[in-house]
């Protein structure tokens, strides 16, 4: 069966990857990083799924992060063996990082505070094991992290290392180079990503402590780092799909997106001009990450059937399942008929699939839809 | 074993319903409807729950709302036989409609236009059916539907009626009421469903079409009516849980919300005076309901572990698995230890709801936490 007829026979609304374009995206970023002899680490909080993963991560032995547990769990049952799980650690969370630890998984925890090492090297002492950690660092003021020259970091990789656990290096994240506007302001948050990591590196070994790993990522500076002198590894997860955000920053253009909300025109509003379809939030999500740039996209842009961007259209306005389309210019609406099938590109990937138990993977060399389930809870 | 040490031992993030308030808030709009002698018929897009929705409807025959198909269909397994699918139809979604009717479910649909009055008009010429159909009625310019006095009102009802289609009657739904901000205001958004509604089945029954359900309702009209002269029933979803949308625009105090999402500190930032959870908008949602009130709740309000308010804090950013809490006074929140648990009241209970696979459902009076599943997908 033809892909659009495929696509025609599948009740509305679904998540669709586009596996030529995804596939492209995971290679372009390789072949970007090869030069540089860094491991990359890809972040499975965007594809979120065992079937991607395979097309993701050449192997099992392949390095990958996680932002939940869950995640972590449901890789290494599949067969992954090396994770980093880069959301900050608590004491309650250890058992279940310690169960993996014990199946022969190698999974590094993340900290950033005096309370957190000294609650890992007391779990450590306690149940006799030691856990991989990262210091996250903060080099741009986003969020958490630890600044390079802070005398903390020395401090709490004397508590980590005096206590007997390893202390695996350094990971740090621009989640500031989200907001940049030029090719320019891209290329220095990837120069701040890796000057922050390697200054927090060069302060730990020189104070006699361990530091192999220098962790650093975003699918933006990923893409435009110009130098990864002293970087061990680079992290990114939405360069598999990208997305309106991504576009938006000059990371990708529309056409690289891989993933979209495939939709039916369920009504019209002929006063204003309006399309309503039955993808509102619950399948799109509620993500307006293109808010604040210079072309706001709403819930989404919109393509047909196949994938082409009708020009000048967009969700703008989300209800739990109901979509708005409007026009910007003078297209008339009511032209898309009841039933007309189209699809969404999403604002963020993440969000967008988050609102999903599972993907529709459409192969032009195929002749089915394969389906990839997605990784849901905690 | 106590409800705080219950609470203390499920993993974080998770979803929680106070079932004192959730039963509470289920009576107070019963009692509050019954002087009107209208049926109830609650929206189960909001608890989307069978265990739930045997909290929500008296009984199997109990009329009830769904938002997608397969609400409808597990609903309907579940033995709930009284059903209204309260987004616009189109052709492709009717053969599921037909199954849930040879099932013996009494499903009523809802259409607005000429196309998907001809299309069920078809459908049930060429499959010998018949399905009860009802107009959706615009009330306040909100999304869709057909002016009360419009002509062709009675143009599509002749369609469906001379087609052997049953017209059931008129549907309406304020949804600008989401957006009042005052008693009166919410009197007033209530009234104009009323008259819409009622108008438009005036104007059928004048024309010798039948109009037998006139069925108006949200929320925040269904609290505030003061006249329900000509309907037949009222619909309501988010009154089950309440939430800070709710509570903004007067329907109720943060005090009655029903559901939470119960996080733990994750880390601090002691320079900007901010706390991390673990819940961020995978849990939360990306919700901002409250962003165009008169008081921003960002991403919601945060309570101790048993539920208590604690003032001046709240949810202002929310990335993926991360959340961030920040105070308007003067509290350090880094009094806030590691691992502390705290539970955060939610913008909007449909979309946080959403986020989560179920509900962990905390009553005093059990010595153990219920757990209820959500239906996900469509």
């Amino acid at each position: 069966m033809a892909l659009e007829q495929q696509l025609q026979s599948i009740d509305t609304p679904f998540l669709l990857i586009d596996k030529p374009k995804f596939e492209a995206n995971i290679v372009a970023l390789r072949l970007r990083l090869k030069p540089f002899q860094v491991q990359l680490r890809p972040h499975l909080k965007t594809v979120k799924s065992v079937e991607g993963a395979k097309h993701v991560l050449p192997d099992f032995e392949s390095p990958a992060v996680v932002s939940t547990l869950r995640e972590a769990e449901v890789f290494a049952q599949a067969g992954y063996r090396n994770l980093t799980y880069a959301v900050g650690i608590t004491a309650q969370k250890l058992p279940r990082i310690l169960a993996l630890l014990n199946k022969g998984i190698d999974i590094s925890i993340l900290l950033d505070s005096i309370a957190q090492a000294q609650a890992v090297a007391a779990f450590c002492q306690t149940h006799e094991c030691s856990i991989p950690t990262l210091l996250e660092i903060d080099c741009d003021g986003h969020r958490g992290g630890i600044k390079a020259s802070d005398p903390l970091l020395i401090e709490i990789g004397n508590i980590l290392h005096q206590g007997g656990v390893e202390l695996r290096g350094v990971l740090t994240h621009a989640g500031e180079s989200y907001a940049c506007d030029s090719r320019q302001a891209l290329i220095e948050a990837a120069e701040g990503e890796r000057a922050a990591a390697v200054e927090a590196a060069v302060n730990l070994t020189t104070q006699g402590l361990p530091c192999p790993v220098v962790s650093v990522g975003s699918t933006p500076t990923a893409h435009f780092a110009q130098n990864l002198d002293g970087v061990t590894e680079v992290r990114a997860g939405v360069y598999t799909f990208f997305d309106l955000v991504m576009a938006g920053i000059g990371v990708c253009s529309a056409e690289n997106i891989a993933l979209s909300v495939v939709t039916s025109v369920i009504g019209h509003n002929p006063e204003k001009n309006w399309l309503f379809i039955d993808a509102g939030w619950m399948a799109l999500s509620q993500d307006r990450g293109t808010r604040n740039q210079k072309i706001d996209r709403g819930y989404g842009l919109v393509c047909d059937i196949n994938g082409r961007i009708i020009p000048g259209l967009q969700v703008s306005a989300a209800n739990q399942e109901h979509g708005i389309i409007t026009a910007c210019g003078d297209q008339n609406l009511t032209d898309i008929v009841l039933g007309t099938k189209l699809r969404i590109l999403p604002n963020h990937a993440c969000a967008t699939g988050a609102m999903h138990s599972g993907y529709y993977v459409a192969d032009p060399d195929s002749s089915e839809l394969d389906y990839w389930h997605r990784i849901q809870g905690w």
